[in-house]
């Protein structure tokens, strides 16, 4: 078991078989040295690949994104999931449907911040469905960009996103990867089952 | 000038009187080490303040604020602008006028991450009227939590926000104020006037 998968045992909440609450130390509080160990980890993951420039989602993946920005050298784009006022120049959009929410958003960048023949590494807290990367990955290529690979926080290795995603050709490097969860605990990828979670 | 008044200077963009656009290092595109730098900052001005954590805004005030949660050694809390689907437990919320947009928007934070008698400290990427300090100041307060301060990242100083809190009694660092913008170019608090901006 790494680093990210005992902090997950150890401050994880399992809301349901699909759903793992880790708002104390990625989605709302955040561990400013598990992030500088998460970045340093994609770094090192994907330090052959050419990386340019990191392309990230608000909110939840920024802090894991300018960690590794940080370590790669690099800098980090945000994509916006609202417009913002100032923000309007060459803006590239792409649609997120998301399964939590049931409902499809825009997700937007400015193309003066991605150009042709940059080596773009995708960054997201969570994987899932792959909605999000998939439209982080639209947004790179359609900016002339290439995607370098995706790194994932937290991947839900039951759904669908990985697969999906591989079958595109991207390269994704996840932290956790998560087989199962329920009420009884947490099972990673090649992991041993792991006892039940505690608050 | 300090380090990141030069970088304002080279890469901001005066769109009017009273809105500067920082998105090529701060507010869409993210310099990891310039942000490195801001929270090196923050963490010196701060160092006898007791801090225990740091409260900031989603989206832009998180890489100012992990990095200062770094060099502090302290997590770091985000406010919500939307209500998230899996975060309902002790939600403390506050409202906020953006007089940019001209509207109000509730901010929210679960109390379960605040306790009291933490010492919190208030980051964020702008002050201008101070709406969004006042209401994170008001979030940390009504949690029973006390504010350490308030470390801003870009200061409008001919705006009301610095002059507002300070009657509050809140203690304020901001690493570059700015007292005056137009076409002509940027001038800081206690700087010299500047030349012209480029793109």
């Amino acid at each position: 078991m790494n680093f990210l998968e005992k902090r997950i045992l150890q401050e994880g909440i399992v809301l349901s078989d699909t759903v793992l609450k880790v708002d104390a130390f990625l989605n709302h509080q955040i561990d400013p040295l598990l992030m500088k160990e998460i970045g340093a980890e994609f770094a090192e993951r994907f330090k052959e690949d050419g990386v340019t420039k990191i392309l990230t989602i608000e909110s939840s993946g920024i802090a894991p994104a300018v960690f590794a920005g940080l370590a790669l050298g690099v800098p980090v784009l945000f994509a916006r999931k609202k417009k913002s006022l100032t923000l309007h120049e060459g803006l590239l959009t792409s649609k997120v449907f998301s399964f939590t929410k049931q409902e499809e958003s825009e997700i937007s960048i400015s193309s003066k911040f991605l150009r042709r023949n940059e080596r773009v590494l995708i960054i997201d807290d969570f994987l899932a469905h792959g909605e999000a990367a998939s439209a982080l990955c639209e947004l790179a290529e359609n900016a002339g960009a290439a995607v370098a690979g995706i790194g994932i926080v937290i991947e839900k290795s039951f759904q669908q996103g990985r697969e999906k995603l591989e079958q595109e050709g991207y390269k994704i490097e996840s932290i956790a990867r998560i087989q199962s969860m329920n009420e009884n605990g947490i099972q990673f990828v090649c992991g041993e089952k792991e006892a039940a979670l505690h608050e």
